[in-house]
């Protein structure tokens, strides 16, 4: 697909981004250093001036609109600040492109197993190291040096495309206000393509575009028995042990090949077409590798029989224990019949399940499952986050495609990610088709201790970025 | 069987105790005024004040030779103090019976839920209010009442059968240092028969004389994964969940009737005999009362097919999970798979299972019910409790009924109790029949707040005391 693009147009692209490479990790390097942390109240002042320091950012690259919008803003809403950014295009016909990404951090602390201070960024060797460095600030960084190549490249005084940015501060809280902002905000946030920077690669050797990402059902189940511990040698065997029966249900959950049990659960599920699959199954898997790495120490792969780990993580629904917990649990015996039991359970959709019927199926199956002596409580964590793919076929993700290979010298294949995110509410919310551009890495550990990034990707990233949006123009103009 | 004895024997006894009534009251309270919590280390030195006034009580009452053992004795142990008291026969051919009992009590605290001050006892109607009023200082004041009464009724110096009394003051903590008690003290400790104070009766209304306790095997088993808890998105449903899998091995512990599904489990045990099993049948059981009351609002029995309520308390072995706790427990959703979890089970042991034995099907049967991906890690809490059940044909266990009989003027049945205590090592370490006395009650809340005892109950406990002192010097007499 690659090849039938002009070669001549790459080299002004890289050599522009190459040309500022130096100051790209210093200023990335500034903005690193504030602790953006949007799940901590004791950092939110950080997250604002992580605002601040991004919309001077952008003024000094000359975006001629910049806006801070949340907290303080007085438009009503309590959300941390977000930025937005507009930059029209030379020409008024040219489609308007949204970027989204955010600017909050995931929270580190040096005790939490981190071998380097988190918010003191340090270059070693290709790395640059740092909370953010990779997730999503690099990703941001990546895309305004991005900009700044095409408009050298060009020699225009505007982007061939009407840019809009929107960099959020509450993603690595849950994003609990966006819908919010983008209803408040509609007429600036009106667009026709849109573009996810906060996403990544399966691996640096064998580049890849994320084309879809899994949605979520968050559920609590609690089950109480006697409305006290009772003594285990004294009731012991004689009435039902909500611990047990919970974990019942936990076994209950999958059948010997992994399939989920609750009724209906695979009934809307889009199975990936032949095209995907034949790619996932051309992308290089070193399990043992993985397992070691990216599984930190897991002993095996697992999981639904018949598919591959790809597949598993990427297109099949998945029923999760995040954590369970009833009765003793300090040190010694404790010889008790728990009176309550609590499991957090989540489940990861695929296209085209919908949050709100899985959710009632699992009340369902919980119900159905509650024995005599035990009472079921189902809570429900929100409305679930809705699964998202990409239409491979569409001129978006043929252009991001191009514009990616441009970049790296080779065919970048067709990948998804197994996580959630909010780019089914960005899809819906902006009416527009969605693709995501970024060159995360599973070894970047993001939401871990030591993040870092890989510069050149970086820097290829913002050349895509770069190539983007002249493409888009292009077969804008084409279509 | 009680309609064989002298009816003209009776009375004499009753009188005595009921003459002692009220002093028993005042000097049982002021025994319940010292919190000898024996679990909680800032109540040791109260466990050393009790052990004090009981040794100060008993000289008082006249017995001869009164020693306080543990802590601060010299003898080389570390346990709590333990009270020991003997008081020889007139008749220098006479038995020796060992009274078993404890001064500690178990942790209590208004917060807990108490209606009224643990360690301020009070007599409300025909109830001693405070924690050990029953568990088991009531039952220790009750013996020594008893021996008054005896000496009283009988017009003797000395009692009819030579007396030892040992109370523990770690029986609510485990019993950490009985067996090196027993092992230090062997000559002191040895007898002909042993009485087990600390236990109770099925019903007021319906007599009964415990007649077997179960043994217990605690153990702690740990599931591990990754190294780290792994992002639920990026590898939930690739990677096997240790809470899944700790869930699977605990639904895994019983089939669909309720049976343990251990191998070899029930290869040792001894079914109750067809006289135990008519005995049980004839108590009344009223369900709903009982899950009510004793089992706090559990609602409904549960347990193993084809066994009554009693019979799964007293008969039958179970596997219990007094607690497991594995990935996020806080507010809200956490997207993880966890890297671990921690379940305690407690297996409830009956004639002639070997905790032994036992605990190494155990570990085998989860060692093979480990998946791949999962490592397993197998705790045992200690070597065990061996159960305990006595011989219903014995001259011990007809006296105790006996007693008992008189007393309370009616006919005692037999029957269990489904906890587990130190009786087994006591009847091997002492190489002696072992029986229990005592008149607890469900409703005494023992090990919960609000502690009580029935006093009319005591008063007749005390008098069965009276008797059997006077009955086990007769039938060995007689044999």
């Amino acid at each position: 697909m690659t090849s039938t693009v002009p070669v001549g147009s790459a080299p002004a692209e890289r050599a522009e981004v190459h040309a500022r490479a130096d100051a790209f990790v210093t200023e990335l390097s500034d903005w690193l250093r504030i602790p953006s942390i949007s799940a901590d109240p004791g950092h939110h002042d950080d997250v604002a001036r992580s605002a601040a320091w991004l919309a001077e950012r952008l003024r000094a690259d000359g975006w001629p609109r910049v806006e801070v919008w949340g907290a303080g803003s007085g438009d009503g809403t309590t959300a941390l600040p977000a930025v937005w950014a507009h930059w029209p295009a030379t020409d008024p016909t040219a489609p308007t492109v949204l970027v989204y990404g955010h600017h909050d951090v995931q929270p580190a602390d040096l005790a939490d197993g981190w071998s380097f201070p988190p918010f003191d960024p340090e270059v070693v060797g290709e790395e640059l190291r740092g909370r953010g460095a990779s997730d999503d600030k690099g990703h941001v960084a990546m895309v305004l040096l991005g900009v700044r190549a095409h408009l050298a490249a060009t020699g225009a005084a505007a982007p061939a495309v009407s840019l809009t940015l929107l960099v959020e501060g509450e993603e690595e809280s849950g994003s609990a206000h966006l819908a919010e902002l983008l209803d408040a905000h509609r007429d600036a946030l009106t667009c026709d393509q849109v573009v996810v920077t906060d996403t990544g690669m399966v691996d640096r050797s064998t580049p890849t575009v994320c084309t879809g990402m899994r949605g979520m059902v968050d559920t609590e189940v609690t089950f109480r028995g006697a409305s006290v511990d009772l003594h285990s040698g004294q009731f012991g065997g004689a009435v039902a042990n909500p611990v047990t029966e919970l974990a019942r249900l936990v076994a209950a959950l999958h059948d010997a090949d992994g399939h989920v049990r609750v009724p209906g659960f695979y009934d809307d599920v889009r199975e990936p077409s032949d095209v995907e699959r034949a790619a996932w199954a051309a992308l290089p898997f070193d399990e043992p590798a993985w397992l070691a790495g990216a599984a930190a120490g897991a002993g095996a792969t697992a999981g639904e029989a018949g598919w591959s780990t790809y597949e598993r993580l990427w297109a099949r629904p998945t029923a999760e224990v995040n954590g369970l917990h009833g009765g003793y649990g300090g040190p010694g015996p404790k010889t008790i019949v728990p009176h309550s039991a609590t499991a957090k359970l989540t489940f990861r959709l695929v296209a085209d399940q919908d949050p709100r019927r899985i959710a009632s199926a699992v009340e369902e199956f919980v119900h159905a499952r509650t024995p005599a002596g035990v009472t079921a409580e189902v809570r429900l964590g929100g409305p679930g986050v809705p699964p998202l793919v990409c239409d491979l076929g569409s001129p978006l993700v043929a252009s991001v495609r191009e514009a990616m290979g441009l970049a790296l010298g080779t065919e970048v294949l067709p990948a998804r990610e197994g996580g959630s995110g909010p780019e089914a509410l960005l899809a819906t919310e902006l009416d527009a088709p969605l693709a995501f551009l970024g060159v995360m890495l599973p070894s970047d550990r993001i939401h871990a201790p030591d993040e870092r990034a890989v510069l050149p990707l970086l820097l290829s990233g913002a050349e895509a970025i770069a190539h983007l949006w002249r493409l888009l123009a292009l077969r804008d103009g084409a279509v």
